[in-house]
């Protein structure tokens, strides 16, 4: 998939093409035989900065790598089998609490929401029943004002990195990228009561992604041992205290939070597996799967639980689950024809819908940018429009007699959830508009799926709610409240999908109900660009097997559509935000380019000796932003047997252990090396997982400048290691397999003199669209990108 | 998980504590500071030896790696935009066609073995009825006899490699093993009709593993455009003949193969994601996802047309689908107890289970070594003692009455399939056991997965049965047949769950049929240690989603439960051939040995120069069997300023690629480099994809021997390295997730004359089992592997 950045520049370079070919002929250097395709003009510039939350930060790589050093290596070793047995334990607790307390928090957002909402419906259903329409509106739009209100306070004012549904940003976490404040302890909490007041507040939003979010929050937390301030200092919780545990955990947490929001554990590990995680492997998948097994057990115990009527109004409603497993799914080879036409305008509209709420989103950031106080203001419009919307336009639609055959129970429904709203038609006649418009989101999805009710909705106010939720899908994403994306765009497809049905109605045996399933397939597919995982959360949330194979098919094509146009709307946001993901495969054009090239427009590596004077190590951390410097001994006599004294590669320490010795002073009189026992009194491997400060926080006396430190002990002796002349595009595929922060560049000489590290390469330096600022010609030569 | 033959190792270590401490102490080398944990007492062996079918074989590893030498990246430059597009389109084609084969094969396999067993079955069926019992036997036994021998005939004396499921071989190559005759025109014949026969003869084995093996070799042969005799020359068909396409699209056949014996799409794919791929991409998933559906609109377009009667037999019970979704499932937290019970017995019995299998297997392959007569002799006789037990057995059950509120044509059931089998019960009567076992194995797992059918089954019928199946899955796995392992297992679990709920009956809700499901899940579970995969798969075949949650449960216990006592069963079977697995997970003690370490032990590595002496070549060739050479430039001047000449590392190149280089002749009278149009004249980089028989089978003049050749342009540029120091733990990381053959070991030394290549690792090199067997002392020091 391209990017779009990367998109607009390549079309630049077609339309430049002539000013292009005259540069060529200028510069000697494009006819070598050797790099034919090269033009150097500018330094591979490495701007670590994001949005993350309202603000640019600036993010960091996470170390996924195990740092080799003397110190892990000897903890390695002195692991004792019951604490090896302890950790494993660890893991499994870890995996349940996650499943645990996901479940239970997705079922109290779920009880909060459907108890606010319901008394708001109840209250609001009173004033219409009574006819005082005004006082109904005032109460509607007043309620939903206060409750976005109090989501978008906390949010702005609190934790910025809460609003939005926060996937991007943990798929961008799992994929190796740091970004402050997305895990903590207060984003955990705006979230959840955040969630809460906009999805009651009827905004046309779900809470799908929050959860996903919810679940990530609580397995970073637990993790390292609870919020920032107040950790636990248990030993074994510590153990988790590194990138790569929390990573695994995140996973599970991001799982459970899809499980929780669709009760489908084995969809919720799916989704992981295809959409947030960049690594796997067998062994998470399954601890994986045993958290989303948790939270369905809770969901279920809860359920069951609810059934007493203990719950308020949450109770039959609740989980969303959107149960189509009454109709019998009939249909035969022509009903391909309606498959495949479902697919191509779901995959259509998917995609205009990215293309449309990229362009929104930049619009927002722009507002979004004067300040708080605007970004209140749109949430409030925002949330101001959609009540008048969904009070006024009811009223549009005619009243509809209900089908005889229906008890009147049924139809009309006074008061809360159901099928045929009487809002403001006489009795024996129900408002269809209103069924749609004037209920929770969930429900509203659980009475467009409905099946054998061909004739319960009429074209005309299918539009209108279809026009309507296109609207609002647009401008209600970016505001400033948690949000997922999964309903609306489910409440658009599922739409789009029933007047598809009415106009298909003659020529198939498919149910409606069916129809609108399948549109809210094929739109999910178009705008998210999954298949398996969506096939099975649609398989699990409708509860029908049956309807596997067109699911599939409908999911295949709106995704292969889709992909024509533009990439997922998760990439777009992840651009939008400039979260440098990596991604699997690299692009064509990096055949044509070796890391040596890379390097040369990089400025110097800086390496530092063995043994090395404090003075040199505070004036480089001051001088350079490198996070890790490579340690090399000089004057070394190979063991091989050859007189010649050379260099030997120790191996790359970290600014973070850096620091660490600065701070904890562990320096030496004179330049010798120490021993074991020396650097194991001072240091244990915990403090080598924490990130230390920065350099400007630590003094440094005069004195002990002029003294030395022995880095050999706290050095990664096993960093990977690349030959200069090894491909860009192999380069990438080792650094996103293995989870890596630095690659080392070696030359490919072998004599004295040759410095021993040409370069290293990072996240940044390998990301197309750098690469491509620097040497453009490459685009041009390979534009597309080979689909794998 | 741990290799059964290294756990042996590990406890023989600790048998012999004393003595290996005995042997510490004289030990000078051990006590040494930087390599406390090492011996050294032989070189790292490495024997690319398996068993492949019934033969010893030569396995070579397979090239995932692009190999970037000057005609691929000439090639690669020069690929036109409508060749990119011709290559995707290729893709998906295969993957469709994929698909499509697979699902007709499968139905034409199930429209046999339904027509063949299905009149054996009426035919042994009028026999009793008219009270010839002995009449009965010998057409019963003597019909099963000749397809059984049928099918070994075909097996013994044609394709050897077509006996058993073939999955272990198919996860080896995958993995990135070859082993020769596996994906052949002549072992998919000989797999489908001896699946055929096998399966007719009523031996206790599946059709499963078969069609997964059929499938693979349905891909294998497409992507390398037909059998190797009669290929097809198409140009974008050459395109994909390469390790990585085959590798892709042979993922896509073992999905369609499973998708195909479960008719469960989604199954299918988590089954090649979880217990088969080594490799994975998103973009895999998808294309994988493709072909199951194609498999499955294939299916169903076959079943649809059967219900008009056309397939003889054949019809309505045709493609095993255990459908229970017409029970309602009703469970509360008390029946967590029953659940953890099932899970935990399928645990210990599937350990068993493969603890048994494992020796019986060991005992089949001295029986089998003897020759193509005891091959024979002894599926023949497995098959006549299934018949006896099969046909003998219901003799022993007596005669259940009728439930008088069903209607005579369900009970008792004569002729083909059905519930309640009359056998040689009265009128009104049936006999319970021959219902479970004069059946085909589907109908045998439908009828005991019945549900609301509570006194159906006595439990003396259920224990006979279960013990004849306990004896039949060990017996009968290893003969000379195409053999799949799942049905054997469903069937075993099935009894001993319907048993477990006669038990528990009285104090739980669950249905007996439920109970049987669960059992067979439970039993796979212990045995295969699959979970997700298990539970979608096991979803889709009983075509009930409410059973998710408990499924999930006892699939995540017994998968607990067996992982204490062994490995899979599917490794076991890795283990017993020999196949050089690599695991995903390195051994702890890895973190304790570095990668020169391993270098020491191993013999000298061989370079090339970039210009080299044709006689030269052909005696490296000759004396010694490495695969691939280092190239190494004597004398350049590196072009960074520095005055001293040294060597220059100029990539990789390939035996295959010499091979080719002497066959083809390209040799030049003096020492020279040559020009770019000079190679690509001689060579197309589809030469290069293949694989050039011997170096015997090359006849070079002895003038020719004097000449040279020029090795840059064919040289792999771009290898992977490390440096000595790496920890052998990161390099199996590194070897493993990018799929390499071979991995260059460098000096960490830069100086003149330091050989510029230290080693070559290879998989064997990687083989915790290969590197103990040299440094025994590692495993001591950490047994136990760390399950991450």
């Amino acid at each position: 998939m391209e990017e779009p950045n990367h998109l607009t520049e390549a079309t630049m370079a077609d339309d430049n093409i002539d000013g292009q070919v005259d540069e060529d002929e200028k510069d000697p250097e494009s006819n070598s035989l050797n790099e034919p395709l090269l033009k150097r003009n500018r330094t591979l510039s490495s701007t670590p900065l994001a949005m993350v939350g309202a603000k640019v930060s600036h993010i960091e790589s996470l170390d996924y790598e195990i740092n080799e050093n003397d110190l892990f290596k000897h903890d390695w070793r002195s692991r004792s089998k019951s604490q090896v047995l302890q950790y494993i334990f660890g893991k499994w607790t870890l995996a349940f609490l996650v499943g645990l307390l996901t479940g239970i928090i997705a079922t109290l957002i779920n009880l909060a929401v459907e108890n606010i909402a319901g008394y708001k419906f109840l209250a609001v259903g009173k004033y219409i029943e009574n006819e005082r329409y005004l006082s109904g509106f005032l109460c509607f739009a007043g309620v939903n004002f206060l409750l976005t209100l109090g989501a978008a306070l906390l949010v702005v004012f609190f934790a910025p990195t809460a609003a939005g549904p926060g996937i991007p940003e943990i798929k961008a976490y799992l994929n190796g990228v740091d970004t402050p404040n997305m895990f903590g302890a207060t984003t955990l909490i705006v979230k959840i009561i955040g969630s809460i007041g906009a999805v009651s507040a009827g905004l046309d939003l779900g809470k799908e992604g929050p959860l996903v979010h919810i679940g990530s929050c609580i397995a970073s937390l637990l993790a390292q041992g609870g919020p920032d301030n107040y950790r636990l200092k248990w030993r074994w919780l510590r153990y988790f205290n590194n990138d790569r545990d929390r990573r695994d955990l995140i996973t599970c947490g991001s799982s459970s939070g899809v499980c929780a929001a669709f009760r489908a554990p084995v969809g919720g590990v799916l989704f992981s597996l295809e959409e947030v995680a960049t690594w796997w492997r067998s062994a998470l998948l399954w601890r994986t799967f045993f958290s989303t097994a948790v939270v369905v057990v809770v969901l279920r115990a809860f359920m069951e639980y609810c059934k007493t009527g203990e719950c308020g109004l949450f109770g039959e409603g609740g989980l969303i689950m959107f149960d189509v497993s009454g109709v019998s799914v009939r249909y035969h080879v022509v009903d391909i024809i309606p498959i495949v036409v479902i697919g191509v305008i779901g995959g259509l509209l998917g995609s205009l819908y990215n293309h449309v709420l990229h362009k929104v989103l930049r619009l927002y950031s722009l507002i979004n940018e004067k300040g708080k106080f605007y970004k209140l203001l749109l949430a409030l419009s925002v949330s101001l429009f959609t009540s008048i919307c969904q009070y006024g336009l009811p009223y549009l639609s005619k009243c509809t007699p209900c089908d005889s055959t229906l008890p009147d129970a049924i139809c009309p429904t006074k008061g809360r959830t159901g099928n045929f709203k009487q809002f403001n038609c006489p009795n024996g006649y129900y408002n269809d508009l209103a069924t749609l418009l004037l209920t929770t989101n969930d429900d509203a999805v659980r009475n467009i799926f409905s099946i054998s009710t061909p004739t319960e909705f009429n074209i005309f106010s299918l539009s209108i709610f279809f026009v309507l939720y296109c609207i609002l899908g647009l401008i209600t994403f970016g505001i400033a409240v948690p949000s997922g994306l999964f309903l609306p765009i489910i409440l658009m497809g599922s739409a789009y999908g029933r007047i598809l049905g009415i106009f298909m109605g003659p020529y198939t045996q498919i149910d409606q109900g069916l129809y609108a399933v399948l549109g809210a397939a094929s739109l999910m597919a178009g705008s998210m660009r999954m298949t398996v995982s969506l096939c099975v959360i649609f398989l699990e949330l409708t509860n029908n097997l049956l309807l596997l194979p067109i699911t599939m098919l409908v999911l295949l094509i709106a995704k292969s559509v889709g992909d024509c146009f533009n990439p997922s709307i998760y990439e777009i946001i992840l651009e939008l935000k400039g979260l440098p993901l990596l991604e699997a495969n690299p692009e064509p054009w990096m055949r044509n380019i070796t890391v040596g090239e890379l390097a040369d427009v990089k400025p110097a590596v800086v390496t530092l000796g063995g043994i090395e004077k404090v003075g040199h190590i505070v004036e480089i951390l001051k001088t350079t932003t490198h996070n890790a410097f490579p340690v090399v001994d000089d004057g070394v006599l190979p063991p091989i047997g050859i007189p010649t004294r050379g260099t030997e590669l120790h191996g790359l320490v970290l600014r973070a252990h850096l620091l660490l010795v600065l701070k904890k002073k562990w320096f030496l009189q004179e330049r010798r090396r120490t021993e074991d026992w020396e650097v194991r009194e001072k240091f244990t491997w915990v403090d080598l997982a924490e990130r230390w400060g920065k350099i400007e926080e630590i003094a440094v006396t005069k004195d002990e400048m002029e003294m030395y430190v022995d880095l050999h002990p706290l050095t990664n002796t096993t960093p990977f290691t690349v030959v200069e002349s090894i491909s860009v595009a192999k380069a990438l595929v080792l650094f996103r397999q293995v989870g890596l922060r630095h690659l080392l560049i070696l030359h490919k000489y072998q004599a004295t003199g040759v410095p021993p590290v040409l370069g290293i390469l990072t996240r940044q330096d390998l990301r197309p669209h750098n690469i491509l600022n620097v040497f453009p010609n490459l685009a041009k030569s390979k534009g597309s990108k080979k689909s794998h």
